[in-house]
């Protein structure tokens, strides 16, 4: 049922990365992957996390490459290799400082969500009570992502902001992972006037599989399917990809970091709860990268056009970073085909 | 006319310290300033500048004595130096990092405005077109600082962080630099809003000779001596202070970092304006700190009586962050009386 040559892109992947879990990634069919590479960490210490990527691709270059624009993306698909897609779920790591935006880009951070749980010196986050927007520097820097062909990401992020970020980007904007929070309501998803904002923008929602954002390990894969066919029909068939979050190989160390930094003392739980405090166990089909196919099968069960099935798994996406990593004038250059 | 034994404290400036500037200091009867130790730096380069007072202190300490609490203000007086107040402008020095306000404070930082000319992790300021209040993070923060006895300060902060924060603190706050905005209409001057909540508070207000927050240079000493008074009418003869904002020896380079930053490529004008972009130009009343005198010979030359003069120089705020600096189980237990 699954097509061999079909191009398997997931949008979000936390996972602890050794050469097992590229493997996994390999026997999924999955052609490329946007990796975590910062969470909390400034500026010094994302150095040290790209610094552990180059090391992890110089060791492992039979097997991954860096993607720095679309076409490596299909280099790495002709070559059998996993294409790894380097970006952070904050902007932290640009700290104070415009000309960071510029930087981190030639490093190859090619997607940045504009904040992570918290506040930032760039807008609010979906867990702030209340949300004021972009500031005046998370307007310069929407304003240079777009100049450099970094793409915005805001999955994490708050109502106002997204709006606001949508509103100043002068190009599609991603939500790599996030969910409609009209079928499974957390804050953590997204309402529909941030879908509908998103879709008037050009941009590509990449629909979540992490079990806190749906009904738990318990939410079936018809249910997932069929999750992403109402998406499909709300956002339109260009517009919807995958981002799957799975976090497969993490410590509950990390875990902590992941959700309390270091700017709480006390335990936040996240998407998580008091009741449901750990690494969520997912469902049984989607268990590793392996099970990527599961969803194409399941979605042609409910009917899903083959060209259709192929849009959501990476058409989309690859369509979207290949458009979004150019500079904006190499963009206005030669734009590619909607 | 000025009684020598008074006790004058000016809580805030931004001046370049050298040997001659301490002397225009005890030439104008000083006692204690606040001295600005950073504004958009991160907790590395607040240390340098801790650093930087560490050596000036160490040149210099037949004049000046670093102040820790209270007693040491009054120390000062009795030893005939100056007492320096270390303080930020910005919450920056924490970065994320909640453990960082008690490291600080050990350091003597004993005042922080919550954020300076630009949203941050923690609330939002003056400057900013809107202000969601005190974040998650921003929250702790406060708590934190009322533990280990660092004195809020609010002057840059946006309206709806300084009564958020002002809700949250379960001490009083300050704000050391600032002017009512009924009198003079400025972004940085505060609303009777937040001046009401102020008082409430238990609070202290430093009224600002900064030209750009009065009416420019041309603004007389009547007419800031005329503000003073109606400032206390407002606020209460307790809770009035000064907070000059002097900014003696200072280059342009300085400017452009205090309001540019490392934020925007483009002109920030902060205070000022594109028809006014430089360093103002001082009212020939108070040039330089040797000109104190002059504020309290006006407030009498309107009547006021020299023991609420007192109070303004410097009384209010000696009670204040005699009370402020203290960690909280020590307030507690021994409340300085109001």
């Amino acid at each position: 049922m699954k097509q061999p040559n079909e191009i398997i892109i997931d949008a979000l992947e936390l996972s602890n990365w050794d050469r097992e879990f590229v493997h996994l990634l390999q026997k999924g069919g999955v052609t490329c992957v946007h990796a975590c590479c910062g969470l909390w960490e400034n500026a010094r210490e994302t150095l040290h996390n790209i610094g552990q990527w180059h090391r992890f691709f110089q060791e492992n270059d039979d097997l991954i490459m860096q993607v720095f624009q679309g076409s490596d993306i299909l280099k790495a698909k002709q070559e059998g290799k996993i294409g790894v897609i380097l970006g952070t779920q904050n902007t932290s790591a640009l700290e104070d400082e415009l000309s960071f935006v510029s930087v981190f880009n030639q490093l190859g951070l090619k997607v940045m969500q504009l904040t992570y749980n918290n506040q930032n010196l760039i807008g609010s986050s979906c867990y702030e009570e209340r949300d004021s927007g972009l500031s005046r520097y998370g307007k310069l820097v929407v304003q240079e992502m777009n100049r450099v062909g970094m793409v915005v990401d805001l999955s994490h992020v708050g109502e106002q902001t997204s709006l606001d970020a949508i509103a100043v980007s002068e190009r599609p904007v991603a939500i790599t992972h996030a969910n409609p929070n009209w079928i499974y309501p957390t804050k953590r998803n997204k309402s529909p006037e941030v879908l509908r904002a998103l879709k008037d923008n050009g941009g590509v929602l990449g629909l979540c599989a992490y079990p806190h954002l749906l009904n738990g390990k318990d939410t079936t894969l018809e249910e997932f399917c069929s999750m992403i066919i109402r998406t499909v029909d709300f956002m339109g068939i260009d517009q919807v990809g995958l981002g799957t979050d799975l976090t497969l190989n993490m410590s509950t160390d990390f875990l902590h970091w992941m959700r309390m930094g270091r700017w709480t003392h006390d335990v936040d739980y996240g998407a998580g709860s008091k009741e449901n405090p750990s690494w969520p166990e997912w469902p049984s089909w989607f268990r590793t990268p392996k099970d990527f196919p599961n969803i194409a099968k399941g979605l042609m069960e409910q009917g899903m056009t083959g060209e259709d099935v192929s849009k959501v798994m990476g058409g989309n996406w690859l369509r979207f970073f290949t458009e979004g990593f150019k500079d904006k004038k190499e963009a206005e250059k030669c734009a590619y085909p909607m």
